[in-house]
């Protein structure tokens, strides 16, 4: 940490703001130059807030040089991080195939499409049992019955499932039945929910909220480790930004930028970023040429029916001819599914 | 709600539209033109989601015409809400003024604080007990602890308290025994948690989320509102922009469009929008000129030594000026606290 | 100027850095901590480039400590600059009242506007003689005959004109006739013209660009001012954001902080900001209340003819109206007009 | 154009705007819903400023049904327009390779590059002769002689120029000397620049704004047809969001975006967007997956001594790896260079 002095600080002021410096139990390192003067602080600053400095009057601003996470940092865990699905692995070489509808509908609904997707390829069902909605008159999702139908289709098909957990109440029922458990983007700073996910054995996939910085991002992620669980996956779907004839602005600088940041797998959700089905298969595979972990796509065998979100869903078929050009570009970056 | 089709659409694009729509129980009203055709769409739109229409494909884009949310929509609803905070009326010419410091600390220093903005006009007592924090090493808060010293000084000096639920666990208790009941930025969109305060007797206070659209931002009050509890009281303070100088943006343009918008009050937080406590002055005159029905602002008396957020903080002789020329602002535009 | 080294630099490492350092002609002081070293770099670092010393394999990265800006850094003119408009001040108490329409349309529309402007109390007269329209299709402004409009007016009612240069082109004839010189959003950062301004005398209106932070507004300041003009005032219109309900988000903290960082004079203009007029008035007042040193305000005698931008102009009564608030809340602020 | 009115509006409410409409030649067609009543307007609506019925006060909100772009638009032009730049193919399956050093030092630097990148398959060749700061005390290019140096390297490796055109005063030399003349960031809505461009023979490269959305960028290549050139070639280079890690964020979506909308070819500067020689590799490789008609990168032969950007400088080396991963994902797509 650096705290800059303002121009002109007397002696007085850089001894006061240096004795802050050692009451927090840092040592201290004065740099004056001929127009400020600045101190270097040394020791474990993860745990100093840097604000509580600029409320001295002689400090000019207080600038963070280390990374505020340590158990998410790539620094202190030089190996990319594999995470285990149920027995699929993701990280490392191997991509996360994840597909599915939107919303859980019926048993039939999830069967048809689950076995397409795994024709394809895919390696992993998703689908949402209780769904995040703008306003409280759209569908919410089937809730426990739509768990439950999940449940029936992964044992019937092989497939294991990730789906979106909404409230701590829920937490034991997903624990025991869900493969990966979704945190989604409106959730991602929910700091009461990330610290009940620290006594989980699952593995979570954690969504990057839609003004969450990377550094917020892996924060979110530190919550989950520093609580107990060190098995999270990293889910770009995009930012929020002025354009808005996307949904929102798919940022897949954040593939190669968290992969030197942190160990942690990191996949792209195309179908939300955008919000438009054309868009998915061009950012599916540009997400892979990228470099990404994985990908999560929705897949509907009817759109035009769908309960939601019909509009960003690909049909089977096209699933199927995108997974065909996604491996040969995986090819091209050394990964595999 | 408005079906834009694409230019050329034929005979049988519009009638299979057109069936979509009736579907949904609403009436269709086809306007060709020379270039392009549109399908108005004439009922209670609310429920429908225009999403489902774009996946024919046969549609351009789909618009919506009607605001989604009804009961907190000035149109059906043309007079100001004022809501009673343990007999503090804010909303429709009453001004909420809520101070008190970031986190609360002890029984000492919250009790100096609250006599002090007190004598300055100050309404209500601000106070944090549970913290959401970025970073899961940074002080979360005292707790219930925290909870008990703000009654007890609410007891002694008379000043109903606000302060943030972060969790559905503690609901009972928070409904039992704080005033206003705050949502932070980050839990705005926590739907799970929105429809549970809708069974709390007690106001809420509804911060807008860092990212939050004016739209969003009510469809989360109306969340509250459709699960029983009709009393909202909203909260500016500041949104994510490409500007890190302030940590976030005041939209100050906000109180105009949510007057015009809604009945609820709206209520600006400047301490939490620039994150610098030479701001606040500028920025709570600045709203209460703009027309805000309150301002909530953090108060330290010894902000040095905050174990929160000190850099953000008044001390109380600021305060105490500062509340001397917002009185004289608020009567140019006929409001009292 | 500070350089962050990557963990566990070596000694070479550190020696590179260091001799790039002096080569640039600055003075380095060294910070070796537990975890990284850091540089400091002592002397004008406002001719170099951080990004230069980033290039190198062992720097992690490099911080910028001292703002990039001299002549319009308050730091080295601590006094508020009081702009002279052809005998109106602006700045240090000061209020430029700017008010007229958007476009010059004709002799009796401006003369008609320019004379009840006056009458409420505006102290200059705009009109857009060259319009920046996004469409080429849209109405471009009526020219050289717009100017001289303009002229006409102002030689009748006595309000000094202000007006915008697209081109350098118009250099010369704006530099004769026109007052204030103004640079719109889209050319705050057209560096060729902000260096021909220069050359000019008259004093220059800069608008910051939609999407310009606080210290590349003042830089492009300091280009004309390095140029050799140092008559320079600022004015915030507006930034874009997520938010599209407004045209822009009014971004009214730029007040203060601007206020801090340079002397140079703000003001505001909310009629281009919010694109709607009955977002003016509250606007308008909360920018004299947070400290602006004047208003911009679109005012037409006709909006529902007006030939651009109607939709944001107050009719002359209501502009009336606002200026005998604003002057109440003025005098709280302890500014005058 | 679609005229929404308020709630309850009167028939004599109607009628007026009805009229307004028109007055504007267009046809008008109203449909009254139980809440609300909405006129659709029809006719060629791209001359018409939405905004002007703002203003009445019984209109709600003005909505563009129709694109206000027509030479640029695909709906006009189906098929991809491939454009000439001095013999290499741009647009329609063939990628335009563009690579060079931020900025022209010495024919010797430029020379060696122009070599090497030639070698590993590019087929025209940057380098900034004229250059954009934010400071006027930084390095502002060459000018002239940085023009002369690329026609002497152009001349003696065989790769026709690409560099950045910021003032109409050089517009008859880069005519005369530069195969494709590229309008930066900054100057994409220098609208009086824009109409100039339409008496030039050359094509030109217009980057995107750094807040501009999809429409105004096409709205800009549209002034250019407008006046008289057609052969435009869109560049994506990052926009400006909450997210600081990264110099801007790199929008790939915007690449299906605009080939649906616009028959323009649309490439991609990856070294500008992150500002990170680190992130080329992977957002170069996305890009050709997302479908870009080309790459435009920046490679140094010594980016520790660059006068400008070395930090986002390749050096030939990785150039030459990137180019092989590139051809293997370009032939996935169809397309080749």
């Amino acid at each position: 940490m650096i705290i800059v002095l303002k121009p002109r600080a007397k002696q007085e002021d850089i001894a006061r703001v240096e004795a802050m410096v050692k009451r927090k139990g840092l040592d201290s390192h004065i740099v004056v130059g001929a127009e400020m003067t600045i101190i270097g602080c040394i020791g474990d600053t993860t745990q100093v807030d840097p604000k509580l400095f600029e409320v001295d009057s002689a400090v000019d601003k207080v600038m963070h040089v280390q990374e505020p996470y340590k158990l998410a940092n790539r620094a202190f865990h030089p190996e990319d991080s594999v995470i285990d699905v149920s027995g699929v692995k993701v990280g490392g070489g191997y991509l996360a195939m994840i597909a599915g509808p939107c919303s859980v509908e019926s048993v039939d609904q999830v069967m048809e499409i689950a076995k397409a997707v795994k024709a394809s390829g895919a390696n992993l069902l998703r689908g949402g049992a209780f769904k995040p909605r703008t306003s409280p008159y759209s569908f919410q999702g089937l809730g426990l019955k739509g768990l439950d139908i999940l449940c029936e289709v992964r044992d019937a098909v092989g497939l294991p499932i990730v789906t979106e957990l909404m409230s701590p109440d829920y937490l034991d029922i997903f624990n025991e039945k869900v493969d990966l458990i979704q945190i989604g983007a409106r959730n991602m700073q929910n700091f009461d929910l990330l610290k009940q996910l620290g006594q989980v054995d699952r593995p979570i996939l954690l969504k990057r909220g839609l003004n969450a910085t990377y550094e917020e991002w892996i924060m979110s992620a530190e919550y989950i480790m520093a609580s107990g669980n060190e098995n999270v996956i990293l889910c770009e779907r995009g930012i929020r930004t002025f354009e808005t004839y996307t949904r929102n602005t798919l940022d897949l600088q954040s593939i190669p930028v968290l992969r030197r940041l942190t160990h942690l797998p990191i996949i792209v959700d195309p179908s939300h970023a955008g919000g438009k089905w054309w868009l998915v298969d061009s950012m599916a595979k540009a997400s892979v040429a990228a470099g990404a972990d994985g990908l999560m796509i929705e897949v509907h065998n009817n759109p035009e029916c769908a309960l939601c979100d019909g509009a960003q869903s690909l049909k089977p078929r096209k699933y199927d001819d995108l997974l065909r050009d996604v491996s040969q570009i995986a090819a091209v970056t050394g990964k595999t599914f």
